[in-house]
């Protein structure tokens, strides 16, 4: 049994910095290295990408709306065509900086509010499909478990890998609860790395509501922006080991 | 006997246009693409890249300072790792959107400030020409003729051709005259087109003072920004191949 | 009996060009100037301004999201808070530039996308009416006739006029025909100048399907971005004087 | 006697936090505030204008060259016309938001770059005086002790008050030892505060090679982006009341 711990890095910009790549980066096993959209800029991209090459993380691009600003949160009225090119864009530039550290894009992990549209926005979705598809059929898309989007993708031809939130409470329809609603985010390291063993074990959680909720867990987003953060994540990842099941790129 | 004609393309941006890529591209060889750091959306690059492909003319990537408002033409004191990070990325994007298209970037040519700044900078044309030998030592670089930069590039195992002006006037030493003085760009498309052939038959022009200059012109620059620059355009590549010079990329 | 006429001015970026300032300006006599968010650069805005003082002609500030790139016509779900401030600081730097020439900002008429959203939004347009008040509640807000906007600004305490789009069609409920469907935009200049005529002797128009539709037009909408643009705008105004309908800002 | 205490505030920039300006807000007696140019978002610039203005702390523009992604630390080669344009449209978007919060901006000290590049160069230098004037000819400017600038501007008329730096070595000519040569930032915060002091009691400091070297400090720069650089603003605000030299603005 296996399963894939990925997390966002790269995300820090000129002299801002943001997340601590060099600590969360043993942990992970696929990194969504920020192309310059919502975040990163060239140095710092590829001093991360360079950290990634060296650890052996899987590197995937984390593409995002030109958001700078809004840290690519904020939803954007694309058109098709904007969107396939600026992903395109996205794609590209990273996979150079790969491929001149020695390795290359293996997936694409969407950012923040484009991540959450086209989990159930078709059109604005086929722009990101076509997008990958045309710049290399066998990348991978991490998509929201259970979303429309897993489907859609999966349909067009293109490899899909389902992401599940380590620390997120689940509704009983297998959506995220709303991080508005009280107990939306789970705090308790212990409880959040045994939450995730059971996850993969028993093939899904208990909802908010108390309900047995599938949940299709190829991929676990982990964070590692505070120090609260990379202990959690920390935890998840030895509770996994203790359990053994192997923490292994869905790439490899 | 032949030569490369290059112009600069993909250099609108949003709703702004600049320009005149459909008109240009069947009479060049070489296509210097914007990259999105003077000029160039995705998009619009993207549909600059593909009317290329098409036409076969060859892609370089028109590499420049992260200047949009200054359109690339201000200085900037940028450290060797962030302009070899900056270049790096640059060509990364317009590879991808260009192997997309069936195709690939062949050739860099600095823009702008930076264009000029390398010719003489060392320091800086050192992150340049890293760059792209980190990317692909078998790129080319175009270089003003008679620059410090053709002989450190070279040295540095660069393949480098020698840029010359169709409508710039020389000084004897083989420098361009600076756009302020008087007399530093020639207006006459007849005069000018006659001109460049002489420059490929005797290997040099008449400087500005009187005196032959020896000029290496592998390539050169033409515009297509205005209609008198699309005209005169023109009246070079016609009297080019009344005189059987062969219009052909240096990668051919 | 008289009306006002206003175009958007300054929407030029750095090299980049747009519309002719210097031919729209007399005919108009209100100017709606870029802040900086959707297009215009400082220097380029200064000088739009410089001009419009020099003519007498009213100037507003035509502020927009954050979109360079997409030109300001995308929507963009931004908080209130960060809409707020971002309203508030394009208003604040036009306004320094147009008191450094002798004026003052007078009025604010919302740009693309974010006019669109907020003629029937009322989170987001609150954002802005907050903004405008916080800075001047003395200054004007332009907003679309008939559009919810109208009655939520004027409630709020501040002065609003209603603007009409003399080259649209309108529905019969007095929205504007989009611009997807055939006949949205009228091309005839004399029909155009005619039409504005009686849209303001008559207080409305006839619309697509053939009902008269009240339309109150305190102020008309203007472009000057082309050579057809700048004739029909010249002819609108030459028939509202032979009219004996006078041309003024509504701040006069 | 007394002196001012300035600090760098407003940094942060969307989603990436810079600089601790709640806790250093209370240290100093003038605020300089990003205007957006190499950092700040409005939101985030409106934030630090109100906290500023509750704690009564004069409200000064930190004006930069154009690059976010450099935080204005790289020299660029603006015109005389973009620079003074540009200047002025900072100030301009401060000053709108000090009023819009009840107060004003009063003075001007250019950031990074900028600040080093006009101490010595005229020509750009006379860009920020001129833009200066034509906003407010009553605004402040913060100029290097010593430099060239200080009489630059004094003789067109602008007030001009001197800085000094708390924790820099000085050379014997009154310059700022290089950040590149071994002990030109000085870290104990005891010595440094007693430093402040004598600098102030004695009209100088002692020069890195031992000589008495005269300095106008007029304002002395704090820092307080780290808890070093907190503790050692606080130690010498304490050192300085402990010998009855009055904390004030320079504007008061």
């Amino acid at each position: 049994m296996f399963v894939d711990l990925n997390s966002d890095l790269g995300e820090s910009f000129g002299s801002w910095k943001m997340g601590n790549d060099a600590q969360i980066l043993p942990v992970v096993s696929s990194a969504n290295i920020a192309c310059g959209f919502h975040a990163g800029d060239p140095l710092g991209i590829l001093n991360t990408v360079k950290q990634a090459v060296k650890l052996g993380v899987t590197i995937g691009a984390h593409v995002a709306y030109p958001d700078l600003v809004g840290f690519g949160r904020r939803n954007m009225d694309l058109s098709y065509d904007e969107l396939m090119a600026d992903v395109l864009y996205q794609i590209s530039a990273l996979d150079g900086l790969a491929k001149s550290s020695g390795s290359k894009v293996k997936y694409v992990k969407p950012h923040g509010a484009l991540y959450n549209t086209i989990a159930k926005d078709s059109a604005q979705a086929k722009a990101v499909i076509d997008a990958i598809k045309i710049y290399d059929d066998q990348l991978v898309l991490v998509a929201l478990a259970g979303s429309n989007l897993v489907e859609q993708a999966r349909s067009s031809g293109l490899k899909v890998v389902s992401e599940a939130f380590a620390d997120r409470a689940y509704n009983s329809d297998g959506s995220l609860v709303s991080r508005r609603l009280e107990g939306a985010v789970l705090h308790d390291a212990t409880f959040v790395a045994k939450r995730v063993v059971s996850m993969l074990q028993q093939g899904g959680v208990e909802s908010i509501d108390g309900k047995f909720t599938p949940i299709q867990a190829d991929t676990i987003c982990l964070h590692g922006d505070t120090d609260g953060a990379l202990q959690m994540s920390a935890a998840i990842k030895a509770e996994l080991l203790k359990n053994n099941i192997l923490i292994r790129s869905f790439c490899a």
